[in-house]
């Protein structure tokens, strides 16, 4: 596939590729102009809160589902479940039916004839595979179970709606459930969660905190919840990532039990943790800048991009370029050798715009020293042999990789503060995150949400404290809150 | 992913490993039976036509697309668009929506609110792209454009359903939507797309049919419809893919305009192109026997098997047999070592069920001579030096893979014949494809239809015939028409 092929198909009343994208400071305007001039998403389709992936954006979508992919294949089996899921099902289990009661899609009717049972559009789906998994598990040896799909799923948001962060529908919902013996095998594995979204974001080169969410923010019908925050680009965190310890709940509704190697009929235990395109919306906000797309090699659809500088003898400049171009292609590097009319100065803006993590130039003073001038991403040029080409990028781009997450890390670690007050707390999340002294009960909590203004992310996981005053009651605790704006 | 985790999720009521599966010869049963027993397709989801892939199904049908998006990629660009059409959307184009109004799901409510506008479950997604492309397309430059998507699409079928072949969701929907200029480059595409769909199906080792549609069965909205047709064990035929040439029928109705070289505004024309999980059902329905599936070495999740005979020195055998594993997964092998506790018997028929195209037995005999025991799945038994072991099962899998096209095929032609009354068709259409003299008048093709008492499937492609007279007028004709039963 060659990417160049959808270059006028961003254009229309909104976009295009020859307009100036907004600064990154400006970070809605900027956010909205990208995705649409980077060629992720047309947020145009005539339904709200639901979008198209352009070719372009579907790419990097499907390297970067293909990395969740690889971190869960050893030990998960991927599946697929139905989208629908009828009313009695959906409504049985009381907790969860009320955490989503309001956000469902009904289909109401089939052809000109009204359904005998209205069927839900999956909003997450627990009520869709528990069902299955009462059938599916007998006895201790079926466990654990850990499945995974990666599925479109509904949710009428009344909230205003925003390309990949707030959808009606969410195109690439990743959901894993897993069914255990024990609540503590269960509790092991949300911490198993944990850490494959950790090393997740790693490769994505995306800074990210990791919290236990309040009692009252938790899923609906789950023990507990961890989730995955990232600090975005106006201070505010999207929640990227959860994991739920489900205990027994659904387990109790859905009768899904097994043998005991006593022969005693015992309730499962059990998790579910989900990714969604957010991950995307991380990714474009926290690497992007003001020239466009910066995106990790590992994700980019075009990893280098050869621009010929054609001065002096033109066809011994391009039979080297396509030299080159053979070669990094059979080292495994998706490559781009751009042989457009444009003057080289477009081409440039143009593969910037779209984040090729490196672009090669090469002109006749280059062939001569045998060497090609290297752009990486985040400006840094250096002069590379042509020898030996292809694992030189390789490590280069590893430098790259690391500049990146340096950047973002420097940027997050400048929005979180450790604050000891409420007014202090009510400043620092204007601007970022505030770390807070909290007792842990939950009056203290929503004390705090309200007067602070700002929601609460829980406490921070793998981390200690010393003692401080709660911020409200002033009782000491070796307990933090996150609290942020939230997207 | 090691698919013996799976081995109980199959158990309930109606499957479960242990059972025998009914003969082929009683195919409706042997292939209900086949999907639950083989780890297909768990056909207990409390709705009726919805279905849910098991782990091992899921990886079957991975490797399938996996071959689709190899034979699209290279100039077809990966996209993907909502589920929901606005109702005004839908109904823009009036042969169109005749052909799907009766089968269309209508979601009216999100959460407790009526929806002001109702929005369609794409049945097709023709009236969710065709929007977009109006906005994508400017110029002569912008053509062609080949995009495609893998979706869930749905269907109110009032029919009788059958997991695969006749669904209400339809779960891997993979629909390619072409623009053009002219209408002959639009015909050269469909010819491309039936090209590329030939190679997909000899590659699954399936033989198939492909015929022009008669003009009452084409797509509602078509100039014409090219089909993929694959005879069933029971004579009936499956459509397994159809391409359309859509003229400039949608062009006119969702305005879909270029700027040609003159400067004047043109209709565009299109094409589009659609195989659905019909393949799978295609796949499993040829290849499989009694013993269960039987899968083509390039799809099969477990390609090769090693059943260590533990005689002798037990330990000896299993470290023979763990070197063999690491050998063939270096050589990019899927293959699995059987170490479960099971006698030799009971893995040899549960790797039988699984269709996994080459199973390995080593026992003390075969490891004093240096060798291994091959069985391949469709009974051939043979012996071949470890030294050398992964070249030389690549090249046996080749030989199966003739094996299996071969016998395919032999059963194919068993199933066709060239007949020249109506009479003779009817009983040929009790068992399988009738080739029937036609004279391509509408009229006599209904007549046809009616007295045979079956369905046309259309004008064989790339075939010439001598004169014959017309089945039903008698009139001197060189075209002939597949008839069968259809599913």
């Amino acid at each position: 596939m060659t990417y160049p092929d959808t270059k006028n198909k961003g254009k229309g009343e909104s976009g295009g590729q020859s307009a100036k994208l907004s600064p990154k400071e400006d970070f809605s305007q900027w956010y909205h102009e990208l995705l649409m001039t980077g060629e992720i998403i047309d947020n145009r389709y005539p339904v709200k809160g639901m979008c198209v992936w352009f070719p372009f954006g579907f790419a990097i979508k499907k390297n970067v589902y293909g990395i969740i992919r690889q971190l869960l294949d050893p030990d998960h089996q991927e599946t697929l479940f139905p989208l629908m899921i009828p009313e009695n099902e959906f409504m049985k289990e009381a907790q969860h039916i009320k955490g989503f009661e309001e956000e469902v899609y009904w289909v109401t009717c089939g052809g000109t004839t009204p359904l005998e049972v209205k069927l839900a559009l999956r909003p997450t789906s627990e009520t869709a595979i528990y069902p299955m998994f009462k059938l599916w598990i007998r006895s201790h040896a079926d466990m654990p179970l850990r499945i995974y799909q990666i599925v479109n799923t509904f949710r009428y948001e009344t909230k205003h709606t925003r390309p990949l962060i707030r959808l009606r529908e969410i195109t690439s919902f990743k959901e894993a459930h897993t069914v255990h013996a024990t609540w503590e095998e269960a509790a092991e594995q949300v911490e198993v969660a944990i850490k494959r979204y950790s090393e997740f974001y790693r490769r994505l080169a995306i800074p990210f905190l990791v919290s236990r969410r309040p009692s009252w923010d938790k899923f609906p019908g789950a023990d507990y919840t961890t989730a995955i925050d990232v600090i975005m680009p106006d201070g505010k965190t999207l929640q990227v990532g959860t994991a739920h310890h489900l205990g027994s709940t659904f387990a109790k509704t859905y009768e899904i039990t097994y043998e005991a190697e006593d022969g005693e009929q015992k309730l499962v235990n059990q998790t579910c943790y989900g990714i969604s395109e957010r991950c995307i919306a991380a990714l474009i906000s926290v690497h992007g800048d003001d020239k466009g797309l910066a995106l990790p090699w590992e994700v980019a659809p075009v990893q280098v991009v050869i621009v010929p500088i054609l001065l002096g003898d033109k066809e011994k400049v391009l039979e080297v370029c396509r030299d080159l171009l053979r070669i990094l292609q059979q080292a495994g590097i998706r490559v781009e050798l751009d042989t457009s009319d444009e003057r080289p100065g477009a081409k440039f803006y143009k593969w910037e715009m779209k984040g090729v993590p490196i672009r090669l130039e090469v002109g006749p003073r280059d062939i001569e020293k045998g060497v090609v001038t290297v752009v990486r991403r985040d400006a840094e040029k250096l002069t590379l042999p042509r020898e030996g080409l292809a694992q030189a990028l390789v490590r280069e781009a590893e430098r790259l990789q690391a500049a990146l997450y340096q950047r973002a890390e420097a940027f997050a670690n400048s929005r979180i503060r450790e604050v000891a007050s409420i007014d202090e707390a009510r400043a620092q999340t204007e601007a970022g995150v505030a770390l807070v002294p909290w007792c842990e009960k939950e009056e203290c909590g929503h004390q705090l949400e309200d007067l602070v203004e700002a929601n609460m992310l829980g406490e921070p996981q793998y981390k200690s404290f010393s003692p401080a005053a709660c911020a409200v009651c002033g009782k000491l605790t070796d307990k933090r809150t996150y609290m942020a704006r939230q997207y």
